[in-house]
């Protein structure tokens, strides 16, 4: 099994032509707005259900949301992390990896509590449909805000950020991965437009407040400056715990047109992806070649020190 | 008369303290949503009334539309642009320069079609309290879109492209300006956001297509990706023409709230703004520290080669 779980992010040196089509261009996805409860064996089990669904509607590209398999809170992170490469102590990894091979898709694993050397991260794990661990996103923006009366939080107390973007390749297309606070940063939308991605996924758990003003907003303006896809995944709304996740799962499509969102209730959403609309778009109003770099320039430093 | 046309576009060296509020931080914001008839003196009617409305409703800042003196048409770009610096051939840039002068506002004058050199501009010119110009912005993105069945025009044909962001100081804060499709490029806000930009006034005519999918979207996320004031002036609908423009003159508040926006009618919309926001909002989240510049970096070209 641990072989499965050898990773490597991918650099620019794996780079195909950004405008070249994966091998599926049309699909199904589905986005698994979960409900999570404070019992991790439930909320694998709810997971595992949603999966088995979305494999019977046709699904090959599943997303899951933010923290899944525990409450968004602070009290609960550190109890529910699990280490990736301890199996005995890590029951959802295995979970989704032999989800994905048994069903022979592709999981964008939502986000978990990662242990690692002793630090705790929120990480998303991808798995292609052999099962293997494809890449792993660790958010890289945490989430710290503070507005008085109104909400106070900062993830950075007890998570280590990430350091890198997260694009990998799949049957079912270049994917970018972002994690929930990561989708407020254009900057890191227009790394994945560079390097040629098709689809932008972003587990997260906006709230009651940014969730209702801005959730929408930013997943479609992400799309639509950089003429891809956006699909992102909720929990859906609990308000028995102390941070009450908006919902709202969304399929956004590389006009900024929303084809599909939810509600705020546990649901498992499906729809279709037709990558052809991204060249369409572009072909139509060519904004890449409209950027003035005799103005402004956008590096990606990665791209710069692979 | 000439004295007062004198411009310097502002560079890094011009740069105040970014968190510097300026004089006035509230005050009353004037959007001039104008009908544009193919008469030009109505049009400088229209406009000279819309002003006076503002005026008379206390506004201190006003915003015209894209092309008020001219319909938004290739075949009358040019017949209906003025030399701004020969003063017998040019109506409408004393009009805009006597009005600020004789109220004592400041005024983004929307965009006219501007001769020079024998090059066709569609530029916005910015005017003092005492009348004299400030600024003029030259757009920089010009809209080429082509959607077999729906639209296709070419701004390039026509005018020439304008080659620097521009941002003025002026006493009701410090303007950074966009010309309706350089709204489109998150890339131009950043740069006014880098340089400490309180609002920034994009006059624009989106059209029927984009208009209900796009206008609100960009302006909001301009204005919450870098937690700033957005205004957006617009001609009202007028579907006689070839283009038919969508109008929804907008203000827009830092936390991606829409503070007013019209309907489609001609109209003149007052709107009080209140910088205190900026700072609340940025203190409340720090976008700007949580950006990671070892993962990407942005560059404002002319604030390396000023």
């Amino acid at each position: 099994m641990a072989a499965l779980w050898n990773t490597r992010n991918l650099t620019m040196d794996d780079a195909p032509n950004p405008f070249q089509l994966p091998n599926i261009t049309k699909f199904k996805i589905a986005l698994c707005q979960l409900s999570v409860t404070s019992d991790k064996n439930q909320n694998l089990d709810r997971a595992s259900r949603s999966i088995r669904f979305s494999v019977e509607q046709g699904a090959k590209l599943l997303v899951l949301p933010e923290m899944w398999n525990c409450p968004y809170s602070s009290d609960y992170f550190a109890k529910y992390a699990e280490d990736f490469d301890n199996r005995d102590a890590s029951p959802t990894f295995p979970m989704l990896s032999e989800a994905a091979c048994c069903h022979g898709i592709t999981i964008i694993g939502g986000s978990l509590p990662e242990w690692d050397h002793g630090r705790l991260y929120n990480t998303c794990c991808i798995f292609g449909p052999d099962g293997k661990l494809k890449a792993k996103h660790r958010k890289i923006h945490l989430f710290d805000i503070d507005i008085p009366g109104e909400i106070s939080f900062k993830e950075a107390d007890t998570f280590t950020a990430g350091d890198q973007p997260t694009i990998v390749d799949t049957e079912v297309g270049r994917i970018g991965i972002g994690i929930c606070h990561d989708i407020r940063f254009p900057e890191l939308a227009a790394v994945h437009r560079k390097r040629g991605v098709d689809i932008i996924c972003y587990p997260g758990a906006f709230n009651m407040s940014t969730g209702e003003l801005l959730w929408e907003l930013v997943q479609r303006a992400r799309a639509v400056d950089n003429q891809l896809f956006v699909a992102t995944c909720s929990p859906s709304r609990n308000s028995t715990g102390s941070y009450t996740t908006w919902g709202h799962s969304t399929l956004v499509g590389p006009s900024g047109e929303i084809i599909v969102t939810s509600g705020h209730e546990e649901t498992t959403v499906i729809a279709e992806i037709d990558y052809s609309n991204i060249q369409l778009q572009r072909k139509s109003l060519p904004l890449d070649d409209q950027k003035r770099e005799d103005i402004y320039k956008f590096i990606d430093v990665h791209e710069l020190n692979p």
